[in-house]
């Protein structure tokens, strides 16, 4: 299954027996009822996606990194030089990243998946290397999206297929939890003008400094985000055509690979802004997918709050990190796992003999 | 080592070299300074911890479960029958708790230390333990604090050095992060006491509901915190007396085992309001013990903050938890082993040849 329509098909709710079977187990493992917070939610919709309870461990994971340029890079948005993107990736694959170290830690598989790097990825003789790149490249970066659209609404369908492929491709390798990674000079940029076409929050609002901006520059992204959408007035109930004018194919990519794992009935866990921004594109294809969706973290970028809360989802994790790569999402993946568990290995009081609250 | 006055001695501040090193490592790993927003701080404090940038992982780590029982019990501060204590490390012995399956999760050992559970824990013939109980009974629960002291100051000081001897006991076999656990059914009202005598706060703003009380209960609890301060009027000066006035044997011997944590040089990431209140008493003990402390999680409960806040901690995980059992502390672990090796595996900018922002 690759296709965007046959995706969306493939789809359903949670399952309700087993939601409610979670629910109810949940009430008799030897701990006060609701002592677990958030976990408790998380661990009822594990079950509810994989229509058992207890469900499995979501393990093993992976993480997949969508690398894409953007042309929005040409007005000044950010510091770092375009080149950055291609060079990170080569770090992605030589293993010396954050997400690298995090993914070690957590135990998770990294792939990276290139869908619209603009120059040559350097992994020629990269000896060591972490991970294979994986070449899906649909063009070399986006148009700049205050001149046109960033891309074709072909293109922008491509790279959702990308993302789609590359879920039911992990998933048919066994692993059992997809946690989404980012990589793209210039995306919080994207990201902002996704956020302020779907939830209609003004640029200002939720535009922020991405890896580090100072005020100059954050007013001319905000004034870009601005333009953008005056140029393109995308229109939200149109998904991919408000995807082909403001967002990035990185941006297309996770979209897919959200309504992918969906599809799949696999969990998959949301990085930061980027993927915040993507799960609005995926919501509004499919907002059955949203069943499958983890917010791994609230990032310090402001538009992902308001993402997250367009999407009535709850971060896991809360510590202030900017930096995407899917770093985020790999620091709740312990969480989720630890939810599961919870559910399937944690006795009753029944079975303990420990005694229940008057 | 397991005095209490030696043990003190023997903690000394934080590296500055190592704070400094880190700090500046930190600068050049290719990443954008300050991404990783608390993490960083985490990272840096391992560092100047351990001695050494960067420092080593915190791995691999123990949970050691500290339990007692409570006379204020008696004043129905509680829905649980006292018993449930003794069934709890029954239940931890085996394996049942979710305290054991977060372990699992975070691939740490479990430890349960029996300070002053008040009946027999029923350990005979329990196949398939999965630990060992560590029998250090100091007394079969405390006396009711609404009566007189909770304990003695020798008892007090007695569960103190249980408390330094396990960490030290399990640094010595090689452990190299300790987290915090309890059990003690009715603790959280000891924690609400020493909260507000070392805080200043008043009972009502920081008891809270523990396992789940109705209101009419947390009006009798938050009572029997203000008889018992009034009864006691105990000097936060006199940190030991404190503890025997109004503390818990768990209490005493968390206190005891983060002081053992600081003086080996190695990471204690505190669980909930427990550890937090007994955190008040190690660090008024020696406020550079609280250089070795990583504060887990904030519970639900609401002296928690109030603790965290006078001891300068921020926690790492908020997830509306309120279990206990080391549960929180357990779910940050991943964190903060993902901080260390974020300063030890991530490549510089100049090893991986990424530019830097203009």
């Amino acid at each position: 299954m690759s296709g965007l329509a046959e995706t969306i098909t493939a789809i359903h709710p949670l399952d309700e027996d087993a939601l409610a079977a979670a629910r109810d187990r949940q009430r008799r493992l030897t701990k006060p009822i609701g002592s677990l917070g958030m976990l408790e939610d998380v661990a009822v919709q594990l079950a509810g996606l994989a229509g058992e309870c207890p469900p499995p461990i979501p393990d093993p994971a992976a993480v997949a990194i969508f690398a894409g340029d953007h042309g929005v890079h040409a007005q000044g948005v950010t510091p770092w030089p375009q080149e950055v993107t291609a060079q990170m990736v080569a770090n992605f694959l030589s293993g010396g990243a954050v997400v690298n170290a995090f993914a070690r830690q957590a135990g998770a598989e990294v792939r990276v998946v290139d869908v619209g790097v603009a120059g040559a990825v350097p992994v020629e003789g990269a000896a060591g290397q972490a991970g294979a790149l994986i070449s899906r490249k649909v063009r070399p970066g986006t148009v700049d999206m205050t001149i046109g659209a960033a891309m074709t609404r072909d293109e922008a369908e491509a790279a959702i297929e990308a993302g789609i492929e590359t879920a039911a491709e992990l998933v048919d390798e066994g692993f059992r939890c997809l946690l989404t990674g980012d990589m793209g000079i210039a995306n919080t940029t994207a990201s902002a003008a996704l956020i302020a076409a779907f939830t209609g929050r003004e640029p200002s609002m939720i535009t922020g400094r991405g890896t580090g901006i100072d005020d100059a520059m954050l007013a001319r992204k905000i004034n870009v985000v601005r333009r953008a959408l005056h140029l393109h007035r995308p229109d939200p109930q149109d998904p991919v055509g408000t995807l082909a004018a403001v967002g990035g194919l990185e941006h297309a990519a996770i979209a897919g690979f959200i309504l992918g794992a969906a599809a799949a009935r696999v969990p998959v866990i949301l990085d930061g802004v980027i993927a915040g921004s993507a799960a609005l594109v995926a919501g509004a294809l499919s907002s059955t997918a949203l069943g499958a969706c983890i917010a791994g973290h609230r990032s310090a970028e402001p538009g992902h709050a308001a993402a997250l809360d367009h999407l009535g989802l709850s971060p896991l994790v809360d510590l202030q990190l900017r930096l995407g790569e899917g770093t985020g999402a790999l620091l709740a993946l312990p969480l989720v796992q630890s939810a599961a568990r919870m559910l399937s290995e944690v006795a009753t009081f029944d079975a303990a003999g420990v005694t229940q609250k008057a």
